[in-house]
């Protein structure tokens, strides 16, 4: 890709793949209104921009179709190139021959991401914002939604410019002080500075921090179910998963090839995660599958240890529950121990279970709600995330860790009264980090990578 | 589904189910710019028909999506009625959404084909034209393609409104002659009459002939390949399938899902039907399998016969190949016998086979150019289609069988000499069948089942 001023005019199919009644398929770039009009019907080189125009498109002296062609001129437009957008009746072949047309009239198929990548170098959105686009496009719940859009709407890039401008503030004194270093004066009030520094680590912690939570939403809360093969595990999953989909499938046919385990509960996405059963056993088989159990396990968020209260004794199960707790489940774990089979009778019978978990029946739906409401604590933090931000991105994940340890150094630095310019390198390098989430600091292996996740049309 | 005048305002997903860059999501009817208004950031009131215009799309208080909303006025719209285009982020969970946000404000989710039917009705276009959009969407190669467009485009509808027009001239003769029954006057020259009539019928036959071509195009020319396990079918289909291949997925990902068994050569599309070996047996469970080989077989238009020339002898070959033509192969069929496994050395070994099929090697991939050829010849008509008409559509077909049963009744009848009342009811019965092709003589019934065949949100 040609990350610097591309001269080049792209085409791509922007909408999904497959057949529809229409497709849309983009042109940017300098040539894009003038390759258009080669192909056209009516004359587009002196209509607005934001018009539609009804035509027809011609492949040599045949009518390939009849479309709506819109025109957005530079820079009012997603890139802020010159744009066209063409609406063609949605048969692969239309498809298909149409960008076979275009890139016959000198335009080129684009690269992932190459319209958001425009969009950027042109200034119309920065790193994150761009990323947010397409964490946009393949949000499946309201959560991974809401997230994807207060990025892309600049939330998150107001947040790290701020903390930079802070940086920068605190940098500047740094190197006041380094300049008239001979004479000794200090312009900034050490207590001061110190408090400043502390004030924006806790940011950027805050901000690592809600990484795992920010990943839950945006990919959907990983849940383990655990429990012997007659405990009732797929019932369960089926009982959860068919109330929710009646809700989810009412409009027609868009959500029918979603992901089977998958349940969307009050916004927030879960991924429900199959195990085998767990138990002690000496077949070499049934160990290497329970290997793979316990892998699943450490990947959860949340993990369901199903009972099954017809088959089993309390105090067994007591123990059983205990010993789980104790040697598989980690700190930033939620274990719901879920005791199935239960009913209004047999519920008695269990004293020393209750509060210990939750008895539902799969089979009859009862106490579902209680089941998700606990599988939504597991997620509570989100009530804040509405307000505040939250980290979704693994690359600024990341990117937060290089700056939490180097301010660490700063900080430790200060405390030991290192230097000013070896101090002053290190609020550098943080300023060069957050530099690179917001794409103020940029280069062509990191927009290379970012860029080709992206999906094509995009 | 409400035929005359609806009132009401419709809303579907226009482009193809499932994730892509961009969606874009209709809305028809007299409140369409009024219901888009309540969700979207910008006034549409008084904006201009065929204008786009970026802004925010509102649930409640907060930012759905960032879209591009694109208003047409009536009567310059697709329906014929106000309609508004929603551009909006490709996710299902955005597209989900803002179907449900329009349901709220007051549309309805339109049915499979509504906004064609609403074109129709609004006299946009007529019923052949609409049904050429469903099938222009469909369409997988070039033939197919051609034959939808030039429907759409009218050149059908012309034929048909052609053909009644000289049937009404015919009619209002005969019923002339009718009110003056008493005077005994002649006022067409019967000879000219049944010449008028016969040119009518050939028209109709010819149409009615054209089906099984047009069906082929649209539906993909059946062949069947038949022969031995080690004739080389498989590597045979592989060997076609991968050159071609190579050309359809220049364009990425957009061919990806098509059924592996379709082939497209020069814009026709064949699709291949495998069979079991044919060969005498007397188990029952390969008798079933050849029995469905033969059903197979019946359906094609197309039947290669593979033998493979390393293992058979020439003089059995001959045999096999002339009984199968003998007991198998129909009168409109074409039958392809192809010797594979044929080298430079062997091929001289079976003079007697020579003319009788195609000399191949699927493995080396030798002469295949001439067995594509020889695909083709079974299409050869298509070039006069290019032209010409082609019915492609059933219900079409069906209708000018009904017309040929009546016009036959005509000839007969004149022939007869019978009473010209008799005769204007036949010469009426056909007029109203040609008036279902074009939608002048229509009625509900036959509009749901035309209508309910297409997809949603075209």
């Amino acid at each position: 890709m040609n990350f610097q001023n591309p001269s080049d005019t792209i085409c791509a199919l922007s909408t999904a793949a497959g057949v529809g009644a229409i497709a849309l398929i983009r042109l940017s770039g300098k040539d894009a209104i003038a390759i258009a009009n080669q192909v056209f019907s009516k004359d587009l080189a002196n209509v607005k921009s934001h018009t539609a125009h009804f035509g027809k498109l011609f492949q040599g002296n045949e009518v390939l179709d009849e479309v709506v062609v819109t025109v957005y001129r530079n820079p009012r437009s997603f890139t802020g190139e010159d744009s066209v957008e063409i609406a063609c009746h949605g048969s692969r072949y239309i498809q298909q021959e149409i960008l076979k047309l275009l890139l016959q009239k000198g335009a080129r198929l684009a690269g992932p991401g190459e319209f958001s990548l425009r969009a950027f170098m042109n200034g119309k959105m920065d790193l994150s914002q761009t990323e947010a686009v397409a964490d946009l496009i393949m949000s499946n719940s309201r959560a991974a939604h809401k997230v994807a859009m207060h990025q892309m709407r600049g939330g998150f890039a107001h947040e790290i410019n701020d903390l930079r401008q802070q940086l920068l503030n605190f940098a500047s004194l740094v190197e006041l002080e380094l300049d008239f270093s001979q004479e000794d004066v200090e312009f900034a009030d050490r207590t001061q500075l110190e408090n400043l520094i502390q004030q924006i680590k806790l940011k950027v912690n805050r901000l690592a921090d809600s990484f795992r939570m920010g990943n839950a939403l945006k990919n959907g809360v990983p849940v383990a179910i655990v429990g012997a093969p007659n405990a009732g595990k797929s019932t369960l999953l089926n009982a959860l998963l068919n109330e929710e989909k009646a809700i989810v499938s009412e409009i027609a046919g868009t959500t029918r090839d979603v992901i089977e385990d998958t349940l969307v509960i009050e916004g927030i996405e879960f991924r429900f995660m199959d195990t085998a059963g767990i138990r002690e056993t000496t077949d070499r088989i049934e160990i290497m599958g329970i290997e793979r159990s316990f892998e699943q396990i450490r990947k959860a968020s949340v993990v369901l240890l199903l009972f099954d209260l017809k088959n089993e004794k309390e105090d067994i199960i007591l123990t059983q529950l205990q010993n789980f707790k104790a040697t598989t489940i980690l700190d930033d774990q939620l274990l719901i121990a879920v005791f199935n089979k239960s009913d209004d009778t047999n519920q008695n019978q269990f004293s020393k279970l209750t509060g210990n978990g939750i008895f539902i029946s799969a089979k009859n739906r009862h106490n579902l709600d209680e089941l998700k409401k606990q599988l939504l604590s597991a997620v509570q933090d989100f009530s804040f995330a509405q307000d505040q931000l939250i980290v979704t991105n693994v690359r600024h994940y990341e990117i937060l860790k290089k700056c939490e340890a180097s301010l660490q150094r700063v900080e430790e630095g200060m405390q030991n009264q290192i230097p000013g310019d070896l101090l002053a390198m290190d609020i550098r390098e943080t300023l060069y980090h957050l530099g690179e989430i917001t794409g103020t600091i940029t280069n062509d292996e990191l927009l290379g990578n970012i860029f080709s996740k992206f999906c094509i049309g995009k």
